[in-house]
């Protein structure tokens, strides 16, 4: 029995194997073209950085669907499931996924006019609102042409493109769920999910269902890693409100307890406050900087005692555990191991 | 023969017969549903009214390339251009471009921090910068949603939202260049033209040219179409640059000349620096609320002196003349002379 430091560090490995082939691919399937300044801002926040993880979810489970060891067939020819010796380029479908992605970081900074994003500026800042606007505007349907270049045939391709379509919507939906309950004192834990639901987890549901729908495998197949995805996307945002709370401000890049001194909505804090915690006044500073370590230890040992980390904790747990048995419909290989590891580490990673 | 005045007359009949039923379609594809704030602040540009040009092309389009009697059958279940007794929801098709329309006009709003349009307040006055980025973001995903409902069979719907994704990049490509044009003082008209292509004229040709892949007529017939929109769309913008300096205030809805105050770059500014004139400089106050109706008229004097505003008209009666030639490949029948109509409309009409 591996460890879990071991297994953390197989899936990083396997994830950063994969990160290496998505960023040469990006600038493949998006190259700076005429108008330039346009393009360099849509590019700007795919080039600083990022784990790839919902492209890496992508290409593992196209590698689990067609049973091949992982890392031995090129992405951009990759076997369909059919016997007719037909190739489908899924390298193509992982960056229209991270495109998306790419497009949403970049409104959404704009809309909580945040400065920093991946250590660099937020795009609006480091060109101005007109040109974030645009770059978003541009990625958006930059992802539905990269999408077209898989060469899948025809019916699988509106499927994907449906896939993609519904899933820009509900992202939409979710961010302006988000948006709203900053003015509600009274979100229940339900309401919480469903829009993490929509905002985060759809994008994972999408990168772990495309690959299935691209290289055609059956509608069951289809549906079981779409909930894989919706489960362990729900997972990972969920454990990023854990992990505000619990890991040392060194560590995570930024304060932590930023969430509870923003009056931010987390699954931790709406199931406190159904336990008549009053959670708005939980930290009495009201700004980043001011906050003190010993306050944010006195409003994670509330937090504790109500059982609200613990029940997020175990939430994500669930979600994972469930995550996990939906792949059950996938051949039993490695990449399929991959796929359960990248659930748990979703989950158990430190930042 | 007809006078101008009886077909702009019988232009704005058959324009106003379908608004009508696209005013009816508009709620059916986009209905006002959870999160209620996302989806009014998503329809209240389209519910605000607009002449409903593009789809009308495109509903048009259809009515000749199938060789029907204008109005006669109805575009949810339109006759495919096959002998399969098949239909196509052309319908759905028109709705999908002026959702794309109402999103650009959105984000174009924000960034000019405009506060009108169409008589009412801009979307992010109205509501807020972020509610009208996300009703953006929401209508450009529902315009692929939407165009997947024409029920077109596999491989015309591929090439259909093939037209619609790049139609979108091409109009943050052209949108992006105006921006950058405000910080040049040597724009050419080639570029200015390019600009105005990109900008506006794609989506005329998407309208003209999508009732003919949505119907399964053939390249030719598709790529002439095409050209028909991108001429006559182009001949529409620059015909909107001209009725900004002739037409009187009160009739246009805005301060005649409002482009000149605001140093926009239009194809008669840019044509009268060519000839060598000091467009900056033509009008002295730099606030349309305070230019007097003698400054503009002075102005408009040197542009028509040399010749700017006479390049304009000429230019645009050339693109309409080029696209009603495209044509030909339509039937000879009513719907197909009412498409030449709309070309000449958008260079005659008064406002």
């Amino acid at each position: 029995m591996t460890t879990p430091e071991a297994r953390e560090e197989a899936v990083l490995e396997a994830v950063g194997k994969r990160r290496e082939q998505v960023n040469e691919a990006i600038p493949e399937e998006l190259p700076i073209q005429r108008p330039e300044r346009l393009y360099e801002a849509s590019r700007y926040l795919l080039d600083a950085g990022g784990k790839r993880l919902r492209p890496t979810v992508l290409l593992t489970t196209a590698e689990a669907l067609a049973d091949v060891e992982p890392l031995s067939v090129d992405y951009r020819e990759f076997p369909d499931l059919g016997a007719d010796g037909q190739t489908i380029d899924v390298m193509a479908g992982a960056v229209s996924v991270e495109v998306i992605q790419s497009f949403t970081l970049i409104h959404d900074d704009i809309m909580d006019d945040d400065d920093l994003r991946r250590g660099v500026p937020a795009v609006h800042k480091e060109y101005d609102l007109e040109t974030a606007i645009l770059a978003g505007d541009t990625l958006y349907s930059k992802a539905f042409e990269i999408m077209l270049e898989t060469g899948a045939p025809a019916e699988r391709l509106v499927d994907a493109l449906e896939i993609l379509a519904t899933t820009c919507t509900k992202i939409c939906e979710g961010q302006s769920l988000d948006v709203s309950f900053e003015q509600r004192g009274d979100v229940t834990t339900d309401e919480y999910l469903e829009m993490v639901e929509q905002k985060t987890a759809v994008l994972y549901a999408a990168a772990a269902c495309l690959p299935a729908v691209l290289l055609g495998a059956d509608d069951e197949t289809v549906d079981a890693l779409y909930g894989y995805g919706l489960d362990v996307g729900r997972a990972f945002q969920i454990q990023d409100d854990v992990l505000d709370l619990t890991v040392p401000s060194e560590k995570l890049g930024k304060q932590r307890g930023s969430d509870l001194v923003e009056n931010k909505q987390t699954l931790i804090t709406v199931h406190a406050r159904e336990q008549g915690i009053d959670v708005a006044n939980l930290v009495d500073t009201d700004r980043v900087e001011n906050v003190t370590e010993a306050e944010i230890d006195a409003a994670v040992a509330v937090l504790e005692e109500s059982g609200s980390i613990e029940y997020a904790n175990g939430t994500a747990r669930d979600l994972v555990a469930r995550g996990k048995d939906r792949l059950e419909v996938l051949p039993d290989n490695e990449a399929h191991d991959l796929l359960l590891d990248i659930a748990d580490y979703l989950i158990e990673r430190g930042y």
